[in-house]
């Protein structure tokens, strides 16, 4: 058991941190500056500032660190040693986007590489790869209950040498942004084949016609700007057989492989988060004097202080454990590891930030510190990719399986 | 021991659940059809539909219920028999305005009907009890941790027969409000005096030159149009003696008055959302269906729901002996209620629509419900009026007196 | 609403407050000294103590007060004027034995009274009502989860004019007491019927051939001497049909009569326990010093006085609650009522002894404090009368049930 | 990062695993069988069976695994290869002595080691070494809060080339034990040194005059036979100097470098506990019906499975992690780790015992599952080197230092 980063993580962790602290973090009042259009949405534009650390960074070889595969212009590295720089990146809204590393575009990345034809490559992956297009990933439907995938209702039929979509998506992250140019739509083509062989995935340009995208749908009030959480609604959208991905029913297929290495991101970049929220916790609570005393001294902040700590090397722990077991045994054997981490990571986010807003007072509810934000993206996390409830179910029926392995074993 | 309400209690109560039912709810969307202005709080409109509730209310007799004192044409109500009617009124954001008891005018209000001058009251208490203005209240300051109250540093000091305000406030809610027309300020005068005897009240009319609206402050992205917390600069704000309340240096008296029936209404308000809240979480678990069964009916659903009835329940018990104790006893002897009430309700509010958006999916972050408003709306309860840290200390305090003292008395 | 005692009441309980003070309070160390046996439990013997306190509560009048039937002797108390009195006794382990309303024989004399036929009063509730006896109650079985009570597997099979008794039960409160001389069995008569008629209740007088006694169970460690926990095996015991209370097939009816009132009992006997707990942790936390300061002072401890205040005071409220809506809407009323105290103050009661403990350092493990005991105490109420989980569930029940019939009544 | 135990680690895993399998699991039965005493502590025997594995261990090679140093009979094991065997031992309460791994000998064997001159090794490390003898540690004090061990006051005082010993120890695990011989006390020699420097250990044999040993203490009723946990009074006990450990006033900096491995050496068994809490638990579950089903797919209970899962999985990370820095980088800087898995796994090995009590009913309560003693372990476990609060201090102490740290850097 060795707990070091590997010399080559480690370099990368250092390069980026300074990239971290040099580019990134001085620019965030600016980009928040160059915002425009708030609720309106169709104003959204890129800010430049992005796009120009766009550029510095793909020149200081900080881009698609999360790709594994060299071929495709990965960085080559492995989930354990991408997890460190997620987690740094994590400290910033703004880094995943300036690394080429944002979600959804690294999934729809990942499952172009893997399941893409050489023409999707050549089309849509590649303008990914360079970060000149974003994307997104049409799933969740309004109408049913998505953390049982296999409710989904939305069509992709089969008809002819096209492909016809038919219904409503929403919580579409990406959408909104100017930079958007496809989506990635699963939707039902054979609900009479078994039930992980109903769904197809299907490559739809954005300019495709009947693809209208109704609204934007903010979190706590917030838009995300300006990249946004749209509900899209699809009439008799046609498109040639040719961008199906891998197959017709194989869309559950994907996104099996799709899953795993997205929720270590996800997690390590909510632990960076964590982190940065314990560090504005401890600096308030440092100086600001009630009663005579400093915060942290007063009642039980050190108590908090104390279980944050601990809740959050913990996880950390259980996230790398996840990445080191899905590297080694592959994503099936690190299956109830994912649940575990999709459970644990959003709350400490979430009981973290609960906490260093009560320390703020009421400046930690406003947006004169990233709290607030912080708190509807940790919030979003215990939904996104599956409910707590889900991902706690599955574990339970992992372990009991088992623990009903092992007394037979002992039998 | 008696958990009935009484007559009168209940007659109001279906007086009130009446037009609740047939004209606040009903109205809720046209109200939030008709607000206008978004973040850019200067375009922000009283809507016409609430002036018309307003009037309807107040010809049904269902006008100024929290006050007691009917001589100044008040309803005469205890403070239990006005708790179960602020539950009620706590359905609907709507409602509290609606009936022209909505904070901080209902504070003022009792501050002026119990220690302003027949001036004060003929010139600002009048128009408040009519409806026909608005008004605020300027305590918090940003510089300062103001949960301890004797940080506050912002000053009201003498100068002849004026009185003269200088400092910063924020988080005065309701600043925003087009017809707010005065602002009660609190302010530091003789920093020589006892620690309670620093502080004056002053009546500020807000177009006093020297006073600047600087920003309204969001809360987790939403600005609570078209009330608003704003951050105010006074610059040498010059105000006759006359404006003061009740006399230099007598602050702290009046704002202990103030909070006690105070801390009833948010308490009783929260506790009505979270009914609500409950409400929308049981429709939603039994409509949505996932794995083949109503959501209520998987994995722990049933022991959140069991356990947030236990929780509204007893808080609810609580506040009305709060209430009671202050209606037989006084405020001073419901001290420790008054704060536990303050600690338990808010977080039980909070906990109820933690659950009921996780139940919802994503479409609880969004404002397709009221779940997020109301997140945002128990968040912050969390924080006002003293953060539960200090209602805690102060539970904590006087426990360890009394036990002390029952200790000494059996020896 | 009024949160006033009876005048009726509140004299009740100056009576018994004195005589705790006076007499039960000073005497637990002369009870704890008089017990012998310790594991064996055969050679368990009551203290003469508790039987020359007995005479003397009896003669104070203080006798029976859980029976709200005069005729047969009992105090005519509502639920909620016992309720009180009930918590006073719960400050010591003692004192329901004391003032003859100590559980089971509290309930099996109310099941006497209220369903027993003239001989079966005459006979066993007479002597229970003098103290002179006492009884256990055979229900739960070690093959079987109990939690759901009609998976009893014991039989009580109609034989000609007799009733045989068959099966093992066990946690048979009280069997190990010198002065037990019957149980209340209930078995299985009919599994053909419907699921709530198929089980009888039978006198069992102890001695009758075929009973066994096979040993006591200890709770952590402790076996509750003199009374006890004891697995018994029944063994074709033949009993006349006029041992049958009510009529074969009515077990369920009269055990659903007998746990409403039984639960207040418990619930506010355990908060009397809260109450003393707490005592026991301000008082140490207030004399012990550590890092130059009370314990009291240290951390989190502050919060946690406080948590418990609050805790204690809302179960309190919600199981008076409990008991004026037996009083006043009968116990199918109240019943989630009572599954919530259920659920709330053994937890409460659990919680208390738990930081009690961390306050008292080591010392709290050992026999030097009660704290043990009540901890075992607490521990074992989460499960007695049907695990929290049973409970919850209930609760959920019907919550569901009301917010579905609120939905209909709104459209 | 790598989470593969090495080769050494992993082989004599498998030795111990299979040891544990064949020997020592199954005579837990016969162990039990063979206690005889109960409370009567003076009637402690060793059992025959335990003294018959511990030669068969030591045969085995298992032996000492606790002990780095090869040249005293050592294994060589690094923390972290010792802690994996630690976590297996962890399965049954007998396990620790069979291998001469258990507490507080090893600790006091580590003292010897390091600290011991070579005629107090000969006499006393030599036949704890061997298993022949047992000791014993004297530190708690009944009369002042121990966990601020600063307040020690029982007195070591140098008389001329003698030390004398005056006060009284309690909890003083093991003494009760027929073999020990010896105890390590720490007292008070020199008030009027810096805080740390006032304290020195001393070797004491057992049958030094004025020592009495005056009784056990019972945890939650239970004597922990044939070891207690003793109370000792210390009457001018009169030593030679030669029986001070290092030099009088070194007291603190010996007990500063047992305790770290001590505690990883705690929380693995603790770690080891939980899992076999948890196998008890899902075994009961799955094979107990109620209403139809078996009790693991009721209600929350497989969100208490999922839970405890990840709880585990977490805190055993943790505690590698812990056990990897005082490896690497020495027991100095892992001191924030060593505090918070000395929070975190009691805290994980009591919920685990309260969720399969539960799981269990009733029978959990009992001796037929080691359930209630495995609590009465876990609740000991968050007192004993510490209770939760002063962990919960040291870890905010350390991070609001390394914050202010980090803050300072970056300006």
């Amino acid at each position: 058991m060795d707990f070091t980063f590997s010399q080559r993580s480690h370099d990368w962790l250092q390069r980026l941190d300074r990239f971290m602290r040099e580019e990134v973090e001085p620019a965030e009042a600016e980009y928040a500056a160059q915002l425009v259009g708030g609720a309106d949405w169709r104003k959204w534009r890129q800010p430049a500032i992005m796009e120009s650390l766009k550029a510095r960074a793909r020149e200081a070889g900080l881009w698609n660190l999360f790709l594994p595969e060299r071929d495709h212009g990965g960085a080559g590295l492995s989930n354990v040693e991408y997890a460190a720089l997620a987690e740094r990146m994590g400290h910033s809204f703004m880094a995943p986007e300036v690394f080429n590393c944002n979600a959804p575009d690294t999934g729809n990345m990942e499952v172009l590489v893997r399941y893409g034809s050489p023409e999707q490559q050549a089309r849509w992956l590649a303008p990914l790869l360079a970060g000149e297009i974003r994307s997104a990933f049409c799933m969740t439907e309004p109408g049913v209950a998505s953390s049982d995938a296999t409710n989904m209702r939305a069509t992709a039929t089969i008809d002819g040498d096209e492909i016809v979509l038919n219904g409503r998506k929403w919580w579409t992250t990406g959408i909104g942004h100017p930079n958007v140019r496809f989506v990635i739509f699963m939707g039902l083509s054979d609900p009479a084949a078994e039930k992980h062989r109903r769904h197809t995935m299907v490559i739809c340009p954005l300019d495709t016609p009947g693809i209208t995208v109704e609204r934007m749908l903010p979190v706590f009030g917030t838009y995300d700007e300006p990249s946004g959480h749209g509900e899209i609604r699809f009439d008799n959208v046609r498109l040639p057989l040719a961008n199906v991905i891998l197959g017709t029913g194989r869309g559950f297929e994907i996104a099996q492989g799709r899953l795993g290495p997205g929720r270590i991101h996800h997690c390590m970049r909510a632990l960076g988060a964590a982190e940065r929220t314990l560090a504005l916790l401890c600096a308030r609570g440092q100086e600001r004097i009630a009663f005579g005393q400093p915060l942290v001294h007063l009642g039980g902040n050190g108590d908090i202080i104390a279980d944050l700590r601990i809740a959050i090397e913990q996880a950390r722990l259980l996230t790398f454990k996840a990445a080191w077991t899905i590297d080694t045994q592959g994503v099936k054997a690190a299956m109830s590891l994912i649940s575990q981490i999709k459970v644990v990571v959003p709350n400490v986010l979430q009981d973290a930030v609960d906490a260093a807003i009560q320390i703020h007072g009421a400046a930690g509810l406003s947006d004169d510190t990233p709290l607030a934000a912080l708190y509807g993206y940790a919030r979003t996390l215990r939904l996104a990719d599956g409910p707590d409830a889900v991902h706690r179910a599955l574990i339970a029926k992992l372990e009991l399986r088992e623990q009903a392995a092992n007394r037979e074993a002992r039998t």
